[in-house]
């Protein structure tokens, strides 16, 4: 059985646990507290040299770390990363973008803010988080789906942290274009947390 | 005519450039100065609404952002990216950790140094830039390249930033391992720093 080594608070481990849950593949979750520095002992080390969760291991021992990649891997050849190649091309486009120009401003203010009550450096997160929400806005306004009109991994790696955006102390009034989207992938089948031991 | 919306300063670029010369592409080259805001025109957030380069544009107007989402679109079926879903999928783990963990501090210090003339800041960046090289380090000290013993575009993303290392002021003594694998990227067949402005 797959395990994913994983963070209930931790967004990145969400879109893992989230596409897991559209394809109804059983997991087992191990529970790392990141603020304890669980991920970086020894032991997890040996698993990822990089020390992050979330880490997808296979039963014959294989490991996978980065949560886009782990995407990409899982939906290979389901509804949920299109066959061409220029639109997977696209639905990387989108994910890189998510780990370059949003996710180190909306969940590090968000990771701040929820877990540290830290705010020092808040106004320069806030600033460039927004700046990827206009990139975002300006994309759904237009379209239903971040590629191809129609729901993928792209959505999921970059839903994971814009729908907890209000953690982070930011405001989704101004973008009618995410919050519509927001709740088109909310009403996709399968969608749901994922937070029990397993399931089947 | 394939045309790279570029930047001759950029790591990031470059990456683009040297696997187009290792596939022998022809492509057009326009130059934009990002220290003057000329990727953040009306004309080129028409382009890219994220207004950033290296942007890739075809024959037939369509364009892709993100240099890494670029390399594996390019590289398909290419000699640069192994067939193999999991080996592809590691080869997506390590262009996410260069464009997370490495490049937002090994290239952005380089940029404040080489660029800006900016120091303030300098030492958690190097901090984290080191981190980076520690993670290569321990892989790159048993193995030849990033993924299943061949070049790959992992190579060509991380190698981007880390061959200019010493521009961010940065050691790569503590690092033979690094030292070792430069030198085998740069004796790969049409490895060179693309600069002309067509070739074919």
């Amino acid at each position: 059985m797959l395990v994913l080594h994983d963070n209930l608070g931790s967004g990145n481990a969400y879109k893992v646990r989230l596409l897991l849950s559209h394809l109804g593949r059983p997991f087992r979750r191990i529970e790392y507290d990141v603020t304890k520095g669980e991920t970086r002992t020894p032991e997890f080390l040996a698993l990822n040299p990089d020390g992050r969760i979330p880490l997808l291991q296979f039963s014959d021992g294989r490991t996978l770390a980065q949560s886009n990649a782990i995407l990409f891997y899982l939906a290979q050849g389901t509804d949920y990363l299109p066959g061409d190649s220029f639109a997977q091309a696209k639905v990387l486009q989108w994910m890189f973008f998510e780990q370059y120009s949003h996710e180190p401003f909306i969940a590090v203010a968000r990771y701040w803010l929820h877990f540290l009550d830290q705010r020092e450096g808040l106004e320069e997160k806030w600033r460039r988080g927004y700046q990827a929400l206009d990139v975002m806005e300006t994309h759904l306004c237009a379209a239903a789906f971040l590629v191809g009109g129609t729901y993928s991994i792209a959505d999921i790696a970059l839903y994971a942290y814009t729908h907890v955006a209000h953690e982070a102390e930011m405001d989704l009034a101004p973008y009618p274009g995410i919050r519509r989207w927001l709740d088109r992938v909310a009403e996709q089948p399968g969608h749901a947390l994922i937070t029990q031991e397993e399931f089947s």
